[in-house]
């Protein structure tokens, strides 16, 4: 949990510390990347001193019971474990490639979350991301193309068709495009 | 747009500056209301000195034109026009009461994005923003009643169901668990 929160975060640009005696395998990776600093001890409240914001996730009570509650200031506090024993919520996040797709339900029914992140997995399955790849491609062509401005909403708009997800005709449009590009 | 983008980066907590000769009607409100400040001129480079992020958020191609382009230091530029002009994207957000959804493609097709929008608009009608307040409502029963921990869990699980979308389903569950947490 503690390294899943870590790479959204880092995603986000944080500099975060992680404050624990040992480090699973993927927190360890991202302290020898250097991607995040480490105090090797147990955690104080005085470690907080100058957060942003602090991260719960362990399950171990004395620590979650020493992390100060939540106040209306510094740090904002996300437990990883009970949502609603922190100030902020993290969403389930579902990554295709460059398309996002984000639930929260703001603590109210972790399950449901759940749920939905799984239902939205399957519709929206792994081949979203090349898809998505072959429409960031097709459109910087479309721009930089001589067709009137009427013609690329209409063709940025005819690849929404589903028949545009198979991989071939996504190669093939890429390449007419390369002509119509070259040759406009 | 620029109240539309006001209205998320207010829910965030953000300090919002507006800087335009005039307020569209949202906007005004919003100043009236001091949830946003004002600074009733037109677009200088100078006026974004201290600022974390501009949001680009006009049709006049001279603004647009003069507003910075992205560096990898502040303020982090959002267009709100043309995503690919800045360098953060926002989402395209749909919320049932505490039910949010998030979408973004990364500016790789704002299309895609509304498509999905849509999408997620009929499946998640609002209907939901009274059953999430009710999943809400069960769990804090539920937490505090004297329920063993594997049932507690089977209870949540079992509010997943279809059939509890209806409202007056609803309403027996929460009397149904008020006297179970009042008889426990």
């Amino acid at each position: 949990m503690a390294a899943k929160r870590a790479r959204v975060l880092l995603q986000g640009g944080a500099v975060i510390t992680v404050i624990s005696p040992s480090l699973e395998p993927e927190l360890e990776k991202f302290w020898e990347q250097k991607k995040v600093n480490w105090k090797k001890k147990f955690f104080e409240p005085d470690d907080l001193e100058g957060a942003f914001m602090a991260v719960v996730a362990t399950n171990d009570p004395s620590v979650i019971l020493s992390v100060p509650h939540p106040t209306s200031g510094l740090p904002l506090v996300n437990s990883a474990g009970e949502a609603s024993r922190g100030n902020v919520q993290f969403p389930a996040f579902l990554t295709r490639g460059k398309l996002t797709l984000a639930v929260s339900t703001s603590g109210a029914s972790p399950m449901l979350t759940s749920q939905i992140k799984e239902e939205l997995e399957n519709r929206f399955e792994s081949d979203y991301e090349g898809y998505v790849d072959f429409l960031y491609e097709c459109r910087q062509l479309i721009k930089n193309s001589l067709l009137t401005k009427q013609e690329k909403r209409q063709f940025l708009h005819e690849l929404l068709d589903e028949s545009f997800m198979n991989e071939e005709k996504q190669q093939q449009t890429i390449l007419w495009l390369k002509k119509l590009a070259a040759g406009g």
